[in-house]
């Protein structure tokens, strides 16, 4: 099994957790281990406090002391970093085939290949966790559409970072779903508008720690209303984590808590024959193996 | 005289303060002015605070405590925001003028002007204040470019703010020199990475207050040393700081705080003949009328 990081909100106020098998919740807050006390006890300070409080938070998941564990019952999941301290960083058309079915959309036969990743950004703010809901926009916007996408969590501060140490800078993997209005994204030329809407970027369930999985290459699919639209593997990415990781950085400082997101697979709805929307009422679940399924309805309104 | 508003440093911790005609600094967490007491005395908090505290500080200047005043050899002025809570809200190509020139270099000769206006982001962490030094970057990009820019400060949260009441949300005008990587910001595509180098976002050197400028039509220009690079007005902006206010809360919560700038006119170096790029030791002014002067020398490395 996995470790599965959360930040879960028991009206107490927003702690770090370890979700057990089981279902219940470890409070990390809770248990007095070293560098661990006197931080906050958020996903963020947990980030910070390095790799030694995180050993200690996998032991003492493996035998939880019972006043530190929460029922399920007793605990509310939001997203692993609720707050990030800036912009999420994202890679638009990142994957071959999502290139080629974007490009058939505008009429381009013969797709070309990025020869540099494109980077651009989501504000904090956008994020949302596990379960809430994604507002439809529909004032602003008459395409939604959904990415499931690969997040990286930065673990340790970094500036031209080469690609054979960039995963030394990951703290985590974790679920996105890059939310998008597809016409504000084409009208703006610029991607910001179309992709930061508010409350348009699901992230979780959790956070499971780097070095438990190759997330170089694990299946990642979503389904809308329980039907498969997107299926592929992290492998396909034209840049992969480590070449994400290398171009980003340069001249750029990566810092522990941020999330990169490293864009999503074919299978968008714009691109379907006829394209669909995503509407009122739909369930949306984001899926990578080996990390957990990342489940948001589309409501009316905020 | 308008309205200085500074965050300042004087061994004691970043403050916010206005600069007074002497060049002497009151420091408005020394004054005890009713809701202001209690915040941290930061700009963000003067900010938040509202339009009551800021008539206050105001009225302070001008006739100020003496106690609460501070020598001009005894402080040092940082960007009136020195760290944004999130990434600085960017135009592009919002200057007719510079549309063309940009075209030109790209060997366009008929230009299409932007239907909907370019929205991109630079990290906050890329902020530096008036006189602090903004790198090379000579191993990360062969084409250094300045872009002097109008910046809006926003006041008040909003979402889908009309064009009419948008410069209700303006807290304060400030002026910022988007520097960008020429050749990364093409090659990407999407434009963060050739925008968001570190320390790539000199901002300053105060905050007028929104009601103390019309910012919709001042003059603007860059000197490169001494020499007038750029040199147009904020008339001629494609989309004005209202449409652009408009645009950019359409689905999206702007929030205190948030800095906005607004596009650069024509005089880019990468657009002159022959094409001129920042090097080790240049000197560069980013000038608003009304505003003031935002000085920064190029040096190598960090």
């Amino acid at each position: 099994m996995t470790t599965k990081l959360v930040t879960f909100e028991d009206g107490k106020g927003q702690r770090a957790g370890v979700l057990l098998d089981d279902g219940r919740v470890l409070d990390l807050a809770a248990v007095a281990i070293g560098t661990l006390a006197g931080q906050t006890g958020d996903m963020l300070s947990l980030i910070e406090a390095g790799p030694a409080v995180l050993a200690a938070a996998r032991a003492l998941a493996a035998e939880p002391p019972p006043a530190a564990v929460l029922d399920a019952g007793a605990v509310r999941l939001l997203a692993p970093i609720p707050r990030p301290r800036r912009n999420v960083f994202c890679v638009g058309r990142n994957y071959m085939d999502h290139v080629a079915e974007g490009d058939r959309t505008r009429g381009i036969e013969k797709s070309e290949l990025p020869k540099y990743p494109q980077f651009f950004t989501k504000a904090p703010e956008c994020v949302i966790g596990p379960e809430e809901t994604i507002p439809d926009h529909a004032g602003v916007t008459q395409w939604l559409d959904y990415e499931v996408e690969l997040a990286a969590v930065i673990g340790r501060e970094g500036r031209d970072i080469p690609a054979d140490r960039a995963l030394d800078h990951v703290f985590g993997w974790t679920v996105a779903n890059d939310v998008t209005g597809r016409d504000l994204q084409r009208r703006h030329g610029q991607w910001f508008k179309g992709k930061s809407l508010d409350r348009s970027c699901p992230l979780g369930p959790w956070i499971v720690p780097a070095a438990e999985l190759d997330a170089l290459d694990t299946g990642i699919r979503c389904r809308v209303n329980g039907e498969i639209r997107q299926e592929s593997r992290t492998s396909k990415m034209i840049f992969d984590v480590r070449e994400i990781i290398r171009q980003l950085s340069m001249g750029f400082t990566l810092r522990p808590g941020d999330v990169v997101i490293t864009g999503t697979p074919e299978g968008v709805g714009y691109a379907m024959q006829p394209p669909q929307t995503l509407k009122d009422g739909d369930a949306v679940e984001c899926e990578i193996d080996g990390i957990g399924t990342l489940r948001n309805a589309v409501r009316a309104g905020l």
